[in-house]
């Protein structure tokens, strides 16, 4: 079906890089959308398409929405199409956006939450009710962990709603999908009016760029050729802060920081989502205030930046960190969400009279809550405070690991793994860790940059890391993604690994094949922490592409990652057997804490 | 961790099959659960277990739970285990309830759906939000067909959701899952209190079997070992129909009966749902009516019964069926729903003055509405009507299908793959079809009895064949599935293969591999519409069982198939390699017609 000829956003402004991945930000290019004049006579003979006319035609429904993701630097699109959805497929097809097609609609949203985390926004785009109600757990894992995934779904016309038939998808009422969507994403519509589906569509994606968040577009797939009927100006909603509440706020942390003995920067995700990471940088460097972080904030700065101490987290780090950190006089908490997992399952220690605590939602110094301050502002002020900072003695670093060394004939443990994979690291790679004790056991890894460690460390859905890795190559074909998955996460998404041969990318899986549900064996075991131990090494065979490794020995796993390392064209698979009750330290405290708590 | 020691519901009244599972209906056994006595002294003594007191405990929560499940005939449920909801995993394995542990959460859902049409309820059981939003789309499945499926969840506990933490796998509110599934469930409830606990659970239950939809129950973990504090009796409501109307009705439809010279009836889904099969074929052959059915009510009767004349789909279905139906002057459509697909898109041309329709939720006569009348009395009131209804020819039988011979070398077709399995097709065997042209193909093969047709035919949500075959056989592991599947929906759900592999099932699978969405190619082709050609018939290799077989031609078909016939230990699997463009006329019809509404 030829597509519309509005004129299509000039390939300069729209298929250049979005504001640098490093910070995560992609600023809306509003210029671009404004740039196209509209003809309000030629609108108003709505749906009709007078080729004289043609060029001066207001964009359809459609295409404001393509034009306005591009303005957003979303390059990419993950889905899967289906006939309510279709019409609009073949509008993405002749547009700059790049359709990434996967095998299933949860996977696609995973791999958009990924390629968000890396590159500022991502969007899955899937057919009504089958395909949209297949990525809620997807897209509620990018709510919990503020992700910004842009949701397009199709839906029936709404001409063809009238007399209420049963159209095939549907559930119970044509809102349903709708109503699902209000629950999990931060804005929703449908763009059942053209009066108003502009301004709807700039309201949502202004939302999921402004909180982090998802947000759902519903287009009747009657209305996606529809034209708006007026010349409609893009609209962005400036925020901006209390200039007075925040001049308070920082001379008040300005004096608590002047008379700390011992300040401590706990980082946490949301300067890697708003793009604080230089900011926390300026800031811990002017004063030379040592830096941890969470494990959902890892790999927000650096783990070689000479000021970071280590990953906080309660009982379950290391115990060096956990007592500088608790034993601290002054904690400024940048970003941090105090989840369980981050807390140790609640076993931090920090006093709160002795923080400052600032998040996107929060501002609170002591116990004292300031409002209307924005994140981006208070982080930015904290930089250009003007104190002296008492001179203190900075922890020492942790002795370097020795260098690994294969015993070739030993069968590999969890602690060797990880240590083999440390020396893996460089900086063009980026580790996504699926859950359980893969996830606890990267936690001491050494990530090299920003951006360079992906997790669902707080919603812990398993079967993330696989979908999200392709979402991180989409992103960024050069970085290479290494991902940790445990083979219970495996089994439920491992067949993602299809669309990433398809687009010749390189991941390299490794599979902690430890025969079960681990983490829950530590919690409470019976026979439902079984699963089938398959021939994971084979999947190759089935999707006819990428290499597999069954590993047993510290020797055949140091020659598989040699080979994997080399082997740049296509994805590499290491069955790594573990002992089923073989896990890392972090895990077993974890286990313990988590049955105290049933 | 032991179980609580309330008396066991004693195996015969337990693990008896429920209600024959041809007529779909599993009657609760309220009596079992009244056997246990309740002590109101010791409950009061609420969490405290005296081992003294202990026969005279009022069961637990969860206990109860299990028993009532049993008492509707629940032998198995679906399910991934997760933190929040072990404790209650425990209690189900030392139940006498069977607990089927599938790969992925939306694959329970699926076998849930399977086994609940098989045997009359299922259920599946996961963790809170990373788990429940998992099987939305399974469970807005069950609603839109009317299976009923019991959704029983994990959540964190009342006493730990006080101070509003951030609990791992939250979303928003600790109530967001239930406000979720409130949407596509027809009851829902939060066991949170113990004083309405067993009420709250006899209710869902309830509303699950009389509208044949799925119910949601949420158990937060610190509630499951809590006892009701007081004696609780089962509750039954009793719905009975309105006596005068039904019968108005039932004489309104003997005179427009006994008036018409060419009556017809059109078998719907809902006549296996509510277990009125033989009601129907008595009526039937009572007044020598001829029988059609719907897509999704395919299989209500046995198709070799001599008055079954076809399957009507409007344009899509054989010429014959759709003019006698068309032409009929008194259609009696007894639980059937309207929807697009089994009305072929709408080009069904049905007089509605001529039609008595009914279903759970209509009655109507002509143009006229009854209300309060239950479909069951309705149905068993048609067959003792007392009318003389007219001589008529009734039509013929089509000629048999000449036998199927392999013509060796020749390339395998969709029309003689389907000729094929016809003639595979025995009393043993129920056929599972996934969406897609395996479901239009299928529309003509011949069922031999009820039961034996299984398919999505209105939600049609790509990827429920398999693990719906998994259902199938934990309910019934003496039937055979033949599971037609489309490379599409092969590659969302056929890991659920690993499960069948554990429990020796023995599916045979037939993948149509046409090389992508070929549905939707009929209504826009684009490149969105192509996938990665697997080597399907390697799954084996990956899983570690079963047997795989790559298939070009007919005589690879007819030696595959005769193999996978006789090899009963373990499930076959059919890589059938077939042109892209090769469909069933019903799919070219209707490919054509969803363009048109486009």
């Amino acid at each position: 079906m030829p597509r519309d000829k509005t004129p299509a956003p000039s390939p300069s402004a729209s298929k250049k890089a979005p504001a640098s991945s490093k910070n995560g930000l992609a600023k809306p290019k509003v210029a671009a959308a404004l740039k196209t004049k509209v003809n309000p006579a030629a609108a108003a003979a709505q749906g009709t398409s007078s080729p004289a006319a043609e060029p001066k035609l207001a964009l359809t429904i459609g295409d404001y929405l393509i034009r306005r993701l591009l303005d957003y630097g979303m390059k990419d699109i993950f889905g899967i199409p289906g006939d309510f959805v279709l019409q609009f497929y073949g509008d993405l097809e002749a547009s700059p956006i790049r359709v990434i097609g996967c095998t299933r609609e949860d996977n696609a949203g995973y791999a958009a939450d990924g390629y968000a985390r890396i590159h500022g926004i991502g969007g899955v785009c899937v057919t009504y009710c089958v395909g949209g109600l297949s990525v809620c757990n997807s897209v509620a894992g990018a709510f919990a962990e503020k992700s910004p995934v842009v949701v397009i779904t199709g839906s029936p016309g709404v001409e063809e709603r009238r007399s209420n038939p049963l159209l095939h998808h549907r559930v119970r009422e044509f809102s349903t999908q709708r109503e699902v969507f209000e629950k999990i994403t931060i804005a929703s519509t449908v763009l059942d009016d053209a009066l108003t589906a502009c301004r709807e569509i700039d309201r949502c994606l202004e939302a999921c760029v402004r909180f982090k968040r998802p947000v759902y577009i519903e287009l009747p797939r009657d209305m996606i050729k529809v034209r708006c009927p007026y010349e409609h100006v893009p609209h962005t909603q400036v925020v901006k802060s209390d200039k007075s509440a925040l001049k308070e706020a920082l001379v008040e942390a300005g004096e608590m920081l002047a008379k700390a003995e011992r300040p401590i920067i706990l980082a946490g995700v949301e300067m890697h989502r708003f793009g604080l990471a230089d900011e926390l940088i300026h800031f811990a460097e002017k004063f030379e205030i040592p830096i941890s972080a969470t494990l959902l904030g890892k790999s927000v700065i650096s783990e070689k930046h000479p000021l970071f101490i280590g990953i906080y987290e309660g009982a379950m780090c290391r115990e060096s960190v956990r007592k500088y950190v608790e034993q601290s006089d002054c904690i400024v908490m940048l970003g941090t969400y105090m989840t369980d997992i981050d807390m140790g399952i609640f076993t931090a220690e920090l006093d709160t009279s002795k923080t400052i605590y600032v998040t996107s939602e929060t501002l609170k110094i002591s116990h004292h809550h300031f409002h209307d301050i924005l994140v981006s502002d208070f982080v930015k002020g904290l930089s250009k405070l003007d104190v002296k900072i008492k001179q203190r003695e900075l922890p020492k670093k942790p002795k370097p690991v020795p260098k690994f060394v294969a015993v070739p004939e030993t069968a590999v443990t969890s602690a060797r793994l990880f240590a083999r994979i440390n020396e893996l690291l460089d900086e063009k790679m980026v580790v996504v860790a699926d859950v359980g004790d893969c996830l606890f056991g990267a936690a001491d890894l050494t990530i090299y940059r920003d951006t360079e460690f992906l997790s669902p460390a707080y919603y812990t859905s398993m079967g993330f890391a696989i979908p999200a890795a392709l979402g991180v190559q989409v992103a960024r074909k050069d970085l290479r993604p290494i991902v940790l998955v445990g083979d219970g996460a495996f089994q439920m998404t491992c067949l993602e690994l299809s669309t990433i041969l398809r687009h010749n990318f390189n991941p390299i899986v490794i599979v902690l094949n430890n025969k079960g549900y681990t983490t829950e064996r530590f919690i409470q075991d019976g026979p439902f922490n079984d699963i089938l131990n398959w021939n994971y090494h084979r999947l190759p065979d089935l999707l006819g592409g990428g290499w597999g490794f069954e590993i047993r020995t510290e020797g055949e796993l140091d020659q598989a990652l040699h080979a994997a390392v080399n082997n740049k064209e296509t994805f590499c698979l290491l069955n790594v057997h573990l002992d089923p009750f073989d896990v890392s330290p972090a895990l077993k405290r974890l286990g313990e804490r988590l049955a105290q708590h049933m």
